[in-house]
């Protein structure tokens, strides 16, 4: 398959995270002015306001010119993936003539020189546990004699996070206060958090929603998946361990959230497309809600994922950030249909903009592990940088860098663009 | 203390569960008109938006006149308790004043010529678990061996719950289908729940909220809860004991929460406060983030809660519905005050509108068990009703009624509304 080149030359490299076959879609403000949607191509981003006035996207459905006139990406959302597919082919067709240069430029405005927003309002958040290779290390470091549950095989788990605290990339995360019992301690005490933790995993929006009551077949669950960024579900151990029984983790999650702030469409996701995750002989079938040939076939997604560790004292040093680990979403137990299905299977009603998180993407290697959590043991075992520092979990300063992308022969590279975030001192407790 | 007579009559009964001195906030809709904001009086509606036109609200802040021109409350509850304590002394001097009869009465709508509708869009929904008696009964249910966990007693422990699907009393809920899996059997299936329960519990909701990353001190708990209203948790139980480990209830909750339409305001509900819950000999005292004297003198409320259930029999043969049982808010366990601050202890960010549920309130006594899983024994125990039918769990075209009243001799009455839903059938799972 040949690659198009887009009129804008920083989309042609090779290197660029944002090809013309990408186009994610983002919130953008420059300083001083308001909110607008964007798409990201090369270095840049093409001004879908700024787009929309100048007539190019004439012809197209008036829902859709009105949704790229927004501030945030809730709209275009509601239109489902035929919206989006209709506009992202028009804007490649666009990009990508050479003729059309000088008609581009006017719309085009520096990544460098903007602010990116939380891309998205989002009306409920949902975190799902969909990794095995997770579930059973943090199983084991909780309930030892019992590390993965009888359910886990069956259930997509899953459970509601904070939709208020969740932030966009770059926003700093403070260190949070909360209730914690040592082992020996006759009683908890309130303290900043003493095993802060990042969690990698890949959040997914819901476009089209589905009506309370309704559920949401396995084979048309895509088709309610928008598009898709990274998002570091920070975590607080020592008072998860202390808080979660018996209605799960609460506080030692909802102090913050960081995404990404592209959202990455299904469909530019469409060449990665990989068979779901190949259970183990002896494993159950997922029942027939859960099951699809189309899903089991195509259900994953051949995405890289990587995370990197800054510490302030690298960062003095100028040193480069170090990896802590490499995973790939294929890894998962439960494709992104099935936690879809799952999650409407009673009724629930899901809203254009939601986010569910997929968890923790761990693999089976030492070397994609997810979180420090599994990487250290629950800090057992601390992990060596290159500078002499050591880590059991995150320290003040500590700035944690997710990236995540998609290679393959034929295509071009598409990316995420980072996932950042800095750990603030704790205040006063 | 002598009570307050209005110019609307209903309000002067002596049964109504709105007097003058309740003024509860709410939204409505007349037939073909737009969503309005309304206080209840006697068996009339104050429409504020057309007395904000006729110029009643003069002299108050510009923002609380605008907020009374809204479709929803968010806007009045983020003015905090001081926006709502001016709305409303001035809409009592006003409805008090036998000669403003006339001026009255073209702004009041009969409740019963109206809809209401959701009163806030709600952003964060957060259920806690604060009855010690519905902890230790559900407990012993699910782990006859661990009823009561180590951490009860320290932290209000609290859960997400799932904001899109908050609707308002009168909506019915559809059974949801799930995945259960019956002690003996080898694999789970999917069907719909055969252990639908409601939960009685009472919602409050944010007024003023707080930053990112800046807790709420428990002296200053309640100047940012806005209000009360009566909240049906509908739990699938069968699917909750399946789901519920490690993470939590999730769609065993999900597909249903009913809110009564009127939210009373902490205003009016003053003169009915009450020492907090005194702990037993023996229990620890509350961590200092959760320690205040005024809290501990007044934190809790006399609030007497009823169920009542009519099933679609006793509605064919014209009886009336059975109470199931009576409670107070008083035997929580925490107050209030304690949830929000151990809420916002890590950082977490409340917002107008959010709305935080007790759990369902218990009593000590048999007669003041808040859910069926709980008067049956998990359905070991069926309840009789009068016309010789029996209940394990919820049966198709019930309907749950909850009631709640706060009295106090030299007060007038004050009442909450009904929190009423119907249970439909299931799909075809």
């Amino acid at each position: 398959m040949a690659v198009i080149r887009s009129s804008v030359e920083s989309a042609n490299d090779g290197r660029t995270e944002f090809p013309l076959s990408n186009l994610p879609f983002g919130v953008f403000r420059h300083p001083n002015a308001s909110a607008r949607i964007g798409v990201a191509i090369g270095d840049q981003i093409l001004d879908l306001q700024a787009a929309a006035k100048d007539g190019l996207l004439t012809g197209l459905d008036e829902d859709i010119t009105v949704s790229c006139e927004q501030d945030s990406l809730n709209a275009l959302m509601s239109l489902g993936r035929e919206g989006s597919r209709a506009l992202r082919a028009r804007l490649m067709e666009f990009l990508s003539e050479q003729s059309a240069r000088s008609r581009v430029e006017p719309l085009l405005v520096p990544q460098t020189r903007v602010k990116m927003l939380l891309p998205v309002r989002v009306g409920d958040y949902t975190d799902f546990y969909a990794s095995i290779y997770h579930a059973t290390n943090v199983g084991r470091l909780f309930r030892p004699d019992n590390p993965l549950l009888p359910n886990y095989k069956y259930v997509p788990i899953g459970y509601h996070g904070r939709a208020s605290s969740i932030v966009i990339a770059g926003v700093e995360i403070r260190r949070p206060c909360g209730q914690t019992k040592a082992p020996d301690a006759t009683a908890p005490s309130l303290g900043p958090t003493r095993a802060l933790d990042y969690e990698l995993e890949v959040g997914f929006f819901v476009g089209r929603g589905n009506a309370r009551g309704a559920p949401i077949l396995i084979s048309e669950a895509e088709s309610h998946i928008f598009g898709m960024c990274l998002l570091n579900d920070w975590s607080a151990r020592d008072i998860q361990a202390w808080e979660y029984q018996p209605l799960g983790p609460f506080l030692a999650k909802n102090f913050g959230t960081t995404i990404s702030p592209w959202v990455v469409t299904m469909d530019a996701l469409e060449p990665f497309r990989a068979p779901a995750f190949a259970r183990p002989e002896g494993d159950p079938n997922p029942l027939p809600y859960l099951s699809a040939d189309e899903d089991r076939l195509r259900g994953g997604i051949d995405l890289k994922l990587e995370v990197w560790l800054s510490t302030a004292k690298m960062r003095a040093e100028k040193a480069e950030p170090m990896r802590l680990s490499q995973g790939n979403l294929r890894d998962l137990y439960w494709t992104l249909a099935q936690m879809l299905t799952h999650h409407a299977s009673n009724g629930c009603n899901l809203q254009p903009g939601d986010l569910l998180g997929t968890g923790t993407v761990s693999g089976a290697s030492r070397d994609s592990l997810g979180c420090l959590l599994e990487i250290t043991k629950r800090g057992a075992e601390p992990v060596e940088l290159p500078n002499g520092e050591t880590r059991k979990f995150l320290e003040d300063g500590d700035e944690v860098i997710f990236r995540g992308y998609c290679e393959r022969e034929g295509h071009a590279r598409i990316g995420f663009g980072e996932c950042r975030g800095v750990v603030l001192p704790a205040r006063n407790c």
